[in-house]
């Protein structure tokens, strides 16, 4: 018999071409093209687990994908090998041997993702691809005083979308933060970038989306950190606040 | 006699999926979709002039665009009201009504370009878009000796588009420097992003991107400061180095 090798490999892409990472009956996919890529340098039928499904139009620096395989080609070709035959929006980011067999979503004990916006002005169109510009009126200590009360373990059902078949909601939220991006990059250079980072052991469907989209809703609306514990205790999607835009969320780490 | 207003605006733009700022018989440009937007808030055949003639993508933070107008419509609407007939990928940052007849590009005293520039590493596609990765074999010390070559005024032959029909050729290059881009942003996390600035009273066609592409010119053919010297002496474009790729390049200011 011959023995299965478990490559473990760091992805990033753009999502805004991409109907998200799962394949899709008429969709363009990261795992679809990934697959295909592998198909191209030989290993056909190959399947490639991701670590988070993410959404059409989401991002990520530190997606983790695994796949299983009897070839012996080397390392070099999951990474170098595949990148040429990839889209320019996907890069595998690096390669390796995992020691033993790993399920990139099942394996994973948390993942971090951040939501990257900024506030009042009119965004910069290269800026815009990346980031949600929020009213000026959003208070942002009230802001973060809201976020902080999604740390720890809570069911999260107010903040999965509709249509997820996941029924064990409960998650840990390890770390929320929402903070200001110093950067000397004169893209920024105007604009005050913010960062809502979360830290936690699993995430339902568009659950950070809905709590950025809560905690930034705006004006007499502008959930305070009582509400936020009102809206979770009541476990319905429909106490929640808006979705936010996909462009801004990035699946930054998966660590295991 | 009706009086003309001189509209001066200050535009951002992705220039990826343009075909460059100046309309083309069927390309998509950024000057054909402002004046598309101008003629659905009833300003019908009013010619956009740009400070800067970018080329196919080329991105801008700081483009100015300048039109004349004898209507009436308040400023408002030409900022705010043409962003919602604008695509995304291209906004008005500020409109303003100069006190006097202003041309974009005659009376531009002086613009800045920026053109960025990763190091060695496979590229985050959502870094990819902005900037340029270069081998890592290439001595940034010797880059930027070179590129100080061209402060002062020069003719610039060697370093223009074949295709050009300017004749006089010589500009003045004030500053231009090469440096590492300080951020704590985590898209930028494991990378070294530079930056090449040039500021100057004018810039022949790809003069920068041909600046950029011969002092990031790699291993044994990596042009010293002497060299470049000599280009810039030979007066002939088949002596400078490659062109940078259009992605990396970013027009920043114009100054009046």
């Amino acid at each position: 018999m011959k023995r299965l090798r478990t490559i473990h490999m760091s992805v990033g892409y753009d999502g805004t071409e991409f109907c998200g990472w799962q394949v899709q009956p008429n969709g363009r996919s990261v795992q679809g093209a990934i697959e295909a890529a592998l198909a191209k340098i030989g290993l056909r039928d190959t399947a490639v687990i991701g670590a988070g499904r993410t959404d059409a139009g989401v991002h990520a620096l530190g997606q983790v994908a695994t796949f299983q395989t009897d070839s012996k080609i080397p390392l070099r070709a999951f990474d170098a090998g595949l990148n040429t035959n990839l889209p320019e929006d996907v890069r595998i980011l690096r390669a390796a041997e995992w020691p033993r067999p790993l399920h990139a979503r099942k394996d994973a004990r948390e993942k971090v993702y951040d939501y990257y916006f900024i506030q009042g002005k009119t965004a910069q169109p290269v800026l815009s691809r990346y980031c949600w510009t929020i009213p000026a009126k959003v208070n942002l200590e009230r802001a973060a005083a809201a976020l902080a009360v999604v740390r720890g373990t809570h069911d999260f059902s107010s903040f999965c979308a509709s249509g997820s078949d996941v029924e064990y909601k409960e998650r840990i939220i390890e770390a929320a933060s929402l903070s200001a991006v110093k950067t000397q990059h004169p893209l920024f250079a105007n604009v005050d970038l913010y960062c809502i980072r979360l830290r936690g052991n699993g995430f339902l469907k568009q659950m950070v989306r809905n709590i950025v989209g809560s905690v930034l809703s705006s004006g007499e609306k502008q959930i305070d950190a009582q509400t936020m514990q009102d809206i979770l205790a009541a476990r319905d999607r429909r106490r929640a606040g808006p979705t936010a835009p996909a462009k801004g969320l990035f699946l930054m780490q998966v660590i295991y």
